[in-house]
């Protein structure tokens, strides 16, 4: 969803502010550059960053001050038109003065304050802008679905729009107990412009829940949200996903990663998550298909994934998509390298509701199945484009979501920096 | 090298021929479609094939009959238009009469005899036309460099220009020794179009080799050759690529992987495997650059494959390189996510003689370094693009080649096929 969450949706007891401070140049996206995020109760937070070697001083530092504080987080401050990443010792520095300013404005510890940077990679932040803005961020803190909107515009790089997303549910029973609010936003999307580095994602809840178990929660959803969509495989410097939940809803409290109270937050924060990852990809460069890839059959999970994602990062199977040309043979080839064993023979491959290659009646083996070569293409024009592959060696299954790969792909990422 | 080789540097004891029997439709690679390969003594053969799960019925067989015969290969026979790939059990039929055809004409064992097959997958054979063709072939061989043409045409599907390379050294000592003699040719890249299953290539030589020995000469080879090449990352169905010695130079018999006459061999053979190698990845689709990857520094030799291959499979490395944009930042970003251990501070990173990356005068930490932009647009503009990357944690490298990412690349493999 694009629609901004309103006042009803939003949670309780965290306010918002952004601001241009002219770390960005004028673009579509507007000039927002920096934005603060404030839990007025101290709250739990949870969060994953990115796994590729080169990180970010400001994701060195977030982890930190996220292990320091998971039980009592205040404040992210978050800038986009720079990455402060690969630019020397003076990006920690940076990163550190940020936190330090915010700490002292809020009246809490720098440790309790998130440091998020995306951007240009390689160019020295000129940090003194978001020191100035600081003092103006934190007198316009607001708890508005406007002040809202702010933060998801201010963290857009390449973003055609911003990622929104809300959900609710009950805690403590559907009668005596108390509803809970969701909500998030993200930007970017994989490494799609490396040196727009890269996903940031920011979700609130005024739940109360346990630190600990809140990074159970987060970990469990990342897994089947964030964790199952590519773009174009590169992974960024700078990617944060950071969870806060403040327990101003006054619910009662969730203290363990099991029962009622719990499976329905973890529905609500997996809506919210599912909405913002496939928002990034429906937002992928150029991209103008939607392709959900959906593997059954396979020795476990983990072996799904593996085959979804080789066909979700497979240039050949997304060009194709590009193209509306129902190729199954990329499909199979793909899944063929994936390193995951299993009996081509054996396999089935549906387009939406088109069955192309599987055994035809009373055969033992797959073949290529006759198809209305123009019902499928036709299909291929829609926008959602879901593909099944069953490969008939267990019962481990995975989704993934990608986009297609189309000429504007490369036209956006081949154009030289000036 | 797309010159022919003269008759000279032809290997003694191969004779060639090739016929059109209607698998192609008429394109800009003519209508060859079928071709055969005789060594008319008996010849040691080596061989690799795709590592893809999904195996084609030819490759399958040919690993079966090159196991069976390693010390007596006669023939090869290949057609393009058709892979004979995920056709069912008719496949291996058609394989195996078109094996037995050969030999009944030659008056060899059909294990004798390779089969190969690139072109479309998923639809049948139509193995009559080969079958049909095949005395014709059998009564055409000739050991011209015109008949080898016509073997490097036949086997051509997307590929814009036949790929060949010869090469020759001397056995058994420079004076008493003898010269031998190494052609090659080869076809497609990576599974650079998937339906039209893909890679092939065929060396032969008359220098006399024990099949074991050839063996191990081809694997080495293969490691800083066909295997260092990637032009988007997708593996075929039907990738062959074999050798055969048939001793026909009456050079001195190499009978261990050892001593100069092996390395010499070996020399040879690298060299013609290289060129044709290259010459793939040139002639990748909608390629406009030859990308030399060169990674330094590496824990060990396999580490620094893996971030060279990281490198050239990033399409955001790829669609830079096509846009003539030194974007080190997505090297060090596709570096960061290989999974080898380095310390980014201390990296550094060459676009051929232009430092981009590294630590400046003085410094302990790289950062990027000042750069003519429009000197390192301008080097970026010809045709041969060197990447440098060291890592500066070892003492291992690697060397790959891949091409750029284009809109034409899109365009080619996005086209609906009709």
């Amino acid at each position: 969803m694009t629609e901004l969450p309103s006042s009803r949706a939003l949670p309780r007891g965290f306010r918002f502010a952004s601001a241009s401070c002219g770390l960005k140049k004028r673009g579509h996206t507007g000039t927002l550059d920096v934005a603060l995020i404030v839990s007025d109760p101290p709250a739990s937070a949870a969060a994953v960053f990115t796994q590729n070697l080169v990180q970010a001083p400001p994701v060195v530092l977030s982890r930190e001050h996220v292990r320091a504080s998971a039980g009592a987080m205040r404040a992210v401050i978050v800038n986009s038109g720079n990455a402060n990443c690969s630019v020397g010792p003076g990006g920690m520095v940076a990163s550190r003065a940020t936190a330090e300013r915010v700490a002292e404005l809020l009246g809490c510890g720098a440790q309790q304050v998130v440091v998020c940077s995306t951007g240009v990679i390689g160019v020295p932040l000129p940090v003194g802008r978001i020191l100035k803005a600081a003092p103006g961020l934190a007198k316009s803190l607001a708890s508005t679905p406007h002040a809202f909107e702010g933060l998801t515009r201010a963290i857009m790089t390449t973003d055609t729009r911003p990622k929104r997303a809300a959900a609710s549910c009950r805690i403590g029973g559907s009668k005596a107990g108390k509803t809970v609010r969701v909500a998030g936003c993200a930007k970017g999307a994989g490494m799609i412009h490396p040196n727009m580095a890269t996903m940031l994602s920011f979700v609130v809840t005024d739940a109360a829940i346990e630190p600990a178990v809140l990074d159970v929660a987060l970990r469990d959803v990342v897994g089947r949200t964030f964790n199952c969509i590519t773009v174009d495989g590169d992974s960024s410097t700078n990617d944060t996903l950071l969870v806060l939940a403040n327990g101003a809803s006054g619910a009662k409290k969730v203290t363990e990663a099991a029962g009622t109270d719990y499976k329905n937050f973890v529905a609500a924060l997996e809506q919210v998550c599912k909405t913002l990852a496939i928002g990034i990809v429906e937002d992928g460069e150029g991209a103008t298909h939607l392709v959900e890839i959906e593997v059954r059959g396979a020795p476990g999970d983990a072996a799904a994934k593996q085959v979804a994602q080789t066909i979700a990062l497979s240039s050949l199977v997304k060009t194709a998509i590009a193209g509306a040309d129902p190729n199954w043979g990329r499909i199979l080839a793909a899944a063929g390298r994936s390193g995951v064993p299993f009996n081509p023979d054996h396999a089935e491959i549906w387009l939406g509701e088109l069955k192309m290659y599987g055994p035809p009646k009373g055969a033992s083996y797959s073949i290529a199945l006759p198809l209305d070569e123009s019902a499928a293409h036709r299909r291929l024009l829609e926008k959602n484009v879901p593909i099944v592959v069953d490969l008939h060696n267990g019962r481990g299954s995975a989704r993934m979501w990608t986009c297609d790969f189309t000429k504007e792909y490369v036209h956006i990422n081949a154009s030289y920096r000036t």
